[in-house]
């Protein structure tokens, strides 16, 4: 057992199976583990389930709240937990000086607190390691509900895949490894070069109306209104559209039902497809971005 | 509307989504189709449902059945059917002379009738444009089925293929092709050459215990016990075993279950997952089977 | 004929195949092309061989240089012309006004001379869609230098491709798409994770040292010296390395050849290996350009 | 060190680089090996090199050909040796009882000679385990050829491969990995199938006339006149033929000529392009056919 963690006290609050994974990581790595939100029976031996955030809280060098984050009143996300968990400032005023508070994405009110009680907020869902870790089971389960609702294959398929971020570069290599004929919808040349050079078409937004006409399969990614009432009108009846971009996604979804077209909103599907893949991601990233921030301090302090 | 088959009286018999793909481009290339098995509403314009299967092989010249052909009773698979439908000497002796019969594959007593009423017996499932063409639905299925059945990608999972033959071979490169690190179970050295050659690991049937302690994924896809007691005791417990080969399968199910391991059986996947796909397939090589042997014959008449 | 740059002065001076085709494509979209430095049977019909560079220049609205550009004395670099061709201050002062001069790179006295007389500087090779339309015959050039050099074949090597910029991620897929075991060595763990998603083994800078031990083939990209004495003295004495960063490369080759490894710098491959390729993509991105670059002054006179 | 072979007298006659890699794996598993054709300093230590084919083969258990056996007056091929090498029948007569003679392809003599005395003839060079291995750097050495013989990159480039054998499969595959558009060519609908799911084009040998048309690469592995003077004179100017076939392959090289086409007849590929990987496949395969051999004949006798 590795102990680079040993001391660290972490609180972990809420989440699903991913974070079951990830406290079992931390327990091996030598991390005090308090948790709040899941069953004593499913977690690791050596965890400590607690009672209430904010015993879970007390002295935390270190929170970890789940990616999905929490809503606008401060209830985190827990498919686990009897009842709701909910992240109080009082909590979060107790944690060690200097603490580090790991999630997704942060409220406004978060960032306030963490200004207010001097803790390092670590919003982690946009970094590059752990985004395009995800666009793998992402981009698989974009696939899977494409099999499950075409009655055709995704081989020989045509598709197009709008924007080219990080879950669009994945999605068209595998679309295109599986032997659709994609298009590649973009902003730039720059990016249409590259989608060139992994063998699909390449189209730009202003083309977008005739892209949608002649493809089978149409995933979005980008989280703006891309696909709105006068591009869908285009759209062939039989084309499945699979949007992928954050809520409320890039589709007109009632000009969509206006026009007999299916269109699906598929978000968060890591943590849905291949929750002990996405598990095992933060299990991974997670304690090496504790390390790193420890590092840090540390330097910094002896330094000062 | 080209009118190659015009004047050919063809009757078809049950099935399902797939021969409305079929009787549609039969009708398409002039022939004159007499339908068993579907509602008026579903069908191409210009197919004519009849009323009983000796009504539509009378003076019939060429006779289609299902691929998954009929039961020993003679019950043809129709699965819009309202009640059943069943083949008959009867309807089998009006057949006109040499006329052609396409089935998936014929019980013993059709290959009887077809000796003593001299048709001919065209048996397709196992003709390699049929069978390769079906392969890819077929393998694009089993993907689907272990990403709906296991909590992590098939990036980065550990499967295997056992056997190497036409399913197999589309298999195998489709999970390379999505990133999983394959390993080919094959009977000889020149089939694991060619596996090596597609990027797969390799291993003779001896090693198979070997392999299936280190795989997340098993498709079967030998129509015989190959994945019996002996060896799926190695398994571990979160293999997911998937079994492609003809019914029974080639897994022992019973032992699966002992060893609580998830193992399913998915046969005819084609026209499960891609019927539209499936359609096609036999709408483009019916029609040059049929052609072909028309051509074939009157050859022989020629030449006579 | 297309007509969009009807009327448009262009000066081409110098270059290669690459500029030959670009030419012929300027003349079909209606430039008025002179052209120092090919010889007149070469040259697509259409386009205007000039005496000197002064003579090409004066009143040229745009003027295209190669992309190699040129050197500290303006020698412009250009295989067919029969003496030297100097890019002189003369000629550019006498370019039109607000002219657009297009070049791979610019030494400091053109961008010195580009203030002084008021022309539009276009540095062009760093732009993505020459620089990633180009790493694709660098990616095959660099391959197959290491088919050439090397007693094995690509697929099942062991290669390593050091950095991932534009060029590294072309050459890491294609290396994996002909099925060599490829390691790719990178800054950040977000460049490791799309490593990662594209099938490669990931390594950081740190882990070079024991890379470099394990590898048939080392590509490497980085502009800067990485492959130094220190990480090469442990490479295996068959190694090969194909250093493809600008001139001087990052491999310590004094250091390679003393230690009995075999190390190539090539530069410059797009114009060497796949020269048509190459001029194909100046004459669809040049044009373009330039319709912008109008287009964008043409506003801004109107809103002037 | 292994000695499965250890006792096992073999003689190894004439060759290139990939016998010394087969002799020194002979040697590490327990052989006897004498060896005719290679200047000592070359050859693995325990092997002995003789003076003369007699000696080698007195009492050989084992006799190795090279995979281009030998010419009509039975000269071996063996690139190292200073005077020619030529199997005599008197050799072949000395050899042990039940001797196995490896080659790559036998003439008629030598055939006859196994009748004579009694010796088993296993001729490997059609065996799939040694074809399809091969296949891999034929396929690349043709690669290697297109890249230096076109001004264009093979991404983006039009190929098409005539043929759908074991060769042809991997160069079909190979040519779509690196961005290809590949048509193959073949004989029969289920060939066409696979290359289909292949993701390439497909055509029947009719329609070779249109094909050849229209690309840029024609790769021939069929070894019969196939690319004839009426085909051809179809081909655009720019058409570059690789021609894969024994020879003297399945190109009128002559016709090629009169058109102006670039036609190059390339055979042997594996021994001129990767001779260590040509050698290890000797190495991996040569043993476990003499093994198995021995095993046969061991059963034989026990049985006998």
């Amino acid at each position: 057992m590795s102990s680079v963690l040993s001391g660290t006290k972490i609180a972990v609050l809420g989440g699903d199976e991913r974070e079951l994974i990830l406290i079992s990581e931390l327990v091996k790595m030598g991390a005090t583990v308090a948790v709040v939100g899941f069953p004593k029976g499913k977690m690791a031996h050596g965890a400590s389930p607690v009672n209430s955030v904010e015993e879970a809280c007390k002295e935390a060098e270190v929170l970890i709240l789940p990616l999905p984050g929490t809503n606008q009143e401060g209830v985190i996300r827990a498919v686990y937990a009897e009842e709701e968990i909910r992240l109080s400032e009082k909590a979060c005023s107790s944690l060690a000086p200097n603490a580090l508070v790991i999630i997704g994405s942060a409220r406004q009110y978060l960032k306030d607190w963490a200004q207010k009680y001097a803790f390092i907020l670590l919003e982690i869902i946009e970094m590059d390691e752990i985004a395009i870790m995800n666009s793998i089971p992402t981009a698989e389960g974009a696939i899977q509900i494409a099999m499950e609702e075409t009655p055709i294959t995704i081989h020989g398929s045509k598709s197009c895949v709008v924007g080219f971020g990080r879950v669009a570069i994945t999605l068209a290599r595998l679309l295109k490894a599986m032997g659709s004929d994609v298009t590649v919808v973009a902003r730039n040349e720059g990016q249409l070069a590259r989608a060139y050079e992994m063998g699909c078409r390449k189209s730009l937004f202003s083309e977008l109306l005739e892209v949608i006409k002649h493809n089978d399969i149409v995933f979005n990614t980008v989280p703006s209104m891309v696909l709105d009432r006068k591009i869908l009108r285009y759209a062939n009846p039989d084309t499945l559209i699979i949007d992928l971009a954050t809520q409320p996604g890039g589709t007109d979804f009632e000009a969509a039902n206006e026009y007999g077209l299916k269109a699906i909103l598929a978000p968060g599907l890591p943590g849905k497809v291949a929750p002990v893949y996405a598990g095992r991601i933060l299990a991974e990233v997670i304690p090496r971005l504790i390390i790193n921030e420890m590092t840090r301090m540390n330097k910094n302090i002896l330094f000062a």
